[in-house]
């Protein structure tokens, strides 16, 4: 046998831009994620899981002649222990490629229109840094095979409930609907019908619209502009003629003819966007595109308006862009409207915590066939992030009650305590660390948030009596009495060992 | 730019091994899943969360010198976008090793004893076949930091627990106990002292005691048998007077002094575990280590029983080897015991749904110190497979109401029926498909195994009415009464349109 030279120890740390978490960030992701199944099951969507892994060929989103095509993904090459190279695999980056991969596999045996959802995690192989994740958590709903408008519009309202059922309350939130036709026919009419990279260099400008407003998105349309940095940034050199029809698009409320005016029809409705909508068509009378962007959002409007989904939660907003992506029709983009302080304190709107659209080409990779599909993604990680940032998150923070040990040789005896207490369905443990020193106990117990401490010692035993000791009110005398106070133990009290679930719950119950 | 080759279409497919689940089964494992975290959570495990990703390094299965280490993982090098070579990181083949890297670089924060539970998903890069699944879910729950033998006979108790909380009645499973000491006193006695490879191979003959019987193993242990196939199985080599002890542990039952007894004490309780480990200190008497070992076992059978397993739950059983892992001192396996046809038709023991036990060098790889540490793995898919086999899931396979398009201008008319159903709690959705068949229409509601189809054509809405088609009816009477019948479609009822959400919840209550 080859002699195994001595090893240094391999080092405790999670990959790089990979994280672990605990207790109540677990039970709070968790939690989020069955309020989101529960609204996009009770629209009729089916769960699919898909596995994590896919063929890179599958993914799609790399040439195969790429030797490594790992950029963005996380990929490798299978060993198929022969000469004969193996496929190369990747792991998801969205739901959204398996789903196409899954409907072009399935399609024979699934309903059409196929309508599902899936949630957990994706991976980027994004270089590692500040805040930079690599595997997060999206919840997806999409309805594959249906161009109807119908399905753009149920998804927006879905977003909507579903924003309202993880906490977000109606106000702090819009559903912002645009259509990348509506986008595609301005470009069109500035005459970049035949400029393909001035046309993204137009929507990338007109995407940082949030970030940089009016004046930043028209400064780099034109000639360029200065960051906060100082550092100069190019322009998309458009001409003043070309920049005013893009900004009636993107900011309306600033530039446009509608400015300012809020729009109420005959019956006191306000109907400022279908007005603003109307006022483009104007604008875009020349692209018969435009003009069939405009009225894919006016019904997607209609639709959610009809079913009670005001323009306080979903609004037609034709600044929304989504990415460069392979978007076709309407994009929707659910954004918090809450101010939370960044990182430098000052008040920042919180911004996008879900997206999605129309997308008709990706299962037609697959098949040769076009396949309209709609569908919205969900940022589980931000949405949470969002909801603590307002101290909307009551987390499952509350610890077991912990069962001590005086004498080492009745463990049996306190395993009975703790089994009659699960019995009875309170979450409880024996402390299981060495019993000698009886602090460490209780620092356990506090460390583990636990409501109450069982303490039962050989004089109690023989007295038919066990300790509780009640750590909320304890915790709650510490923060507000004297040491003094504290010191006389008020929260311990001394009970009939029959009465053991009964007192437990009773402390349980006041703490809530 | 260049020219890009048009490209071949991409193949739909899971890569090889993997595959998706759709809708029920999703919701199926959901629910254990909720189930066995109830249960690890009542008591007192905290949950936790690593990532899929690991460092190979962390991992620890293989050594840094071999090339390409996937044996068994599937792995990667990180592309640094540099010369430096990138580290290697893999998916993670199990959920206790993350937790020995996760306790190792958290220790100084957590709880100590450290309580954790994981589920989720965990990769084996194994050759694809028939049954061979590459990613499968697993539960583990761990104790972290203490050495007691309560917090393994509290593992085993949750074990218990859990399998009757998933739906598993008593009776038909039984966890087992054993020691990895007992095992390794026995392999003293008999003379392997200094005989690694020996003993590996004596183990792993007991590990077959389940599939090859008492006999087998006795062959199999000499010189060797015939298996089915015909092919011979070299023995190890031991001698018949070596042989006799293994058989007293492996089959006591069968071979050993306790033979079919059963033990009742004074009282008439069974005691039959007790005594026959009693009886095993004669043979183990000159190794302390097995001593120590049955000494183990009977403490933690003496400490659930205390909490009320007997040993129809919980019983000792010293053929249990749990493989050739990492395991040092009490190990446990649940089985379960009813039977069900294999793939021949034979009628077959379903077996081992879940294992784990005490080990106690997994931190020590990080830290250089021993941490004690025990903890349970249960195997979701299969329990699943158990279930499914007794048919004893019910599936979530109802779905939602389908609102019929009859008139394509009115899709606002019937969202907002699907808006009234959903606000009252009733999973529904509009016909998204081409509404120009009907009856595609209704054979997507089958398709969907939708409860009822709503109906309302122009005639309908003038009169203020809809049609209700009552599909579990209908289903019923499709399969029962002639075709005629069938045609007189009594599963369809008129109601008031006012009525749409108390109809719909008649028939679905009549259904359930």
């Amino acid at each position: 046998m080859a002699k195994v030279k001595k090893q240094p120890r391999p080092k405790a740390e999670t990959p790089k831009g990979f994280r672990d978490y605990f207790g109540a960030d677990v039970a709070e992701r968790k939690a989020m994620l069955d309020e989101i199944e529960r609204i996009y099951h009770l629209y009729g969507f089916e769960a699919l899981e898909s596995s994590a892994v896919e063929t890179v060929e599958a993914l799609g989103k790399f040439l195969p002649d790429i030797d490594r095509p790992n950029e963005g993904v996380f990929a490798w090459q299978e060993d198929t222990g022969s000469d004969r190279p193996g496929d190369w695999l990747a792991l998801r980056y969205d739901l959204t490629a398996p789903l196409a991969r899954v409907y072009a596999q399935h399609r024979n045996d699934l309903p059409n229109p196929y309508r599902r959802y899936s949630m957990g995690p994706v991976w980027r192989n994004e270089k590692p840094g500040p805040g930079r994740i690599r595997q997060f958590y999206q919840c997806d709903a999409d309805t594959v095979g249906t161009a109807s408008v119908a399905a753009d519009a149920e998804i927006c309202a879905m977003l909507a409930d579903t924003l309202e059922a993880v906490g977000i309350e109606r106000g702090d939130y819009v559903v912002r609907v645009n259509s990348r036709k509506i986008l595609n026919g301005v470009l069109d009419i500035i005459g970049l019908q035949d400029d393909p990279k001035k046309r993204d260099n137009v929507l990338r400008t007109i995407d940082k619209f949030d970030k940089i407003g009016v004046e930043g998105v028209r400064e780099l349309l034109a000639d360029g502009r200065y960051d906060a940095s100082g550092a100069f940034i190019e322009g998309v050199g458009l001409s003043e003629k070309q920049i005013e029809p893009v900004l009636r698009f993107v900011a309306p409320q600033s530039g446009g003819t509608v400015g300012r005016i809020r729009v109420l029809n005959s019956e006191g409705k306000d109907i400022t966007n279908l007005a603003h909508l109307s006022a483009l068509k104007n604008v875009l009378s020349d692209s018969p595109i435009g003009l069939e962007g405009i009225e894919e959002v006016e019904q997607i409007i209609n639709l959610v308006d009809s079913m009670g989904y005001g323009p306080d939660r979903i609004k037609a907003d034709t600044s929304v862009v989504r990415g460069l992506g392979y978007y076709t029709g309407p994009v929707f983009e659910a954004e918090l409207t809450f101010e939370i302080p960044d990182e430098k304190g000052r008040s920042r709107q919180f911004g996008s915590v879900a997206g999605g659209g129309r997308y008709d080409d990706l299962v037609k990779r697959f098949t040769g066939q076009t396949v309209p599909a709609t569908g919205i993604s969900i940022g589980v990680d931000r949405l949470l992030a969002a909801l603590k940032a307002k101290g909307r998150i009551v987390g499952d923070t509350l610890g077991p009650v912990v069962v001590t040990v005086m004498d080492r040789d009745r463990i049996g005896d306190y395993q009975v305590m703790v089994a009659e207490l699960r019995n009875a369905g309170i979450r409880a443990e024996m402390y299981l660390g060495n019993p000698k020193n009886f602090g460490n106990q209780l620092k356990y117990a506090d460390k583990r948030r636990a409501p109450v401490a069982v303490i039962e010692g050989g004089d109690e035993k023989e007295r038919g009596v066990v300790q509780l000791k009640d750590l909320f009110l304890g915790a709650k005398i510490a923060q507000s009495a004297t040491h003094e106070e504290w010191k006389s133990q008020p929260a311990q009290v001394e009970i009939p060992r029959a009465d053991l679930v009964s007192e437990v719950r009773r402390i349980l119950a006041s703490g809530l």
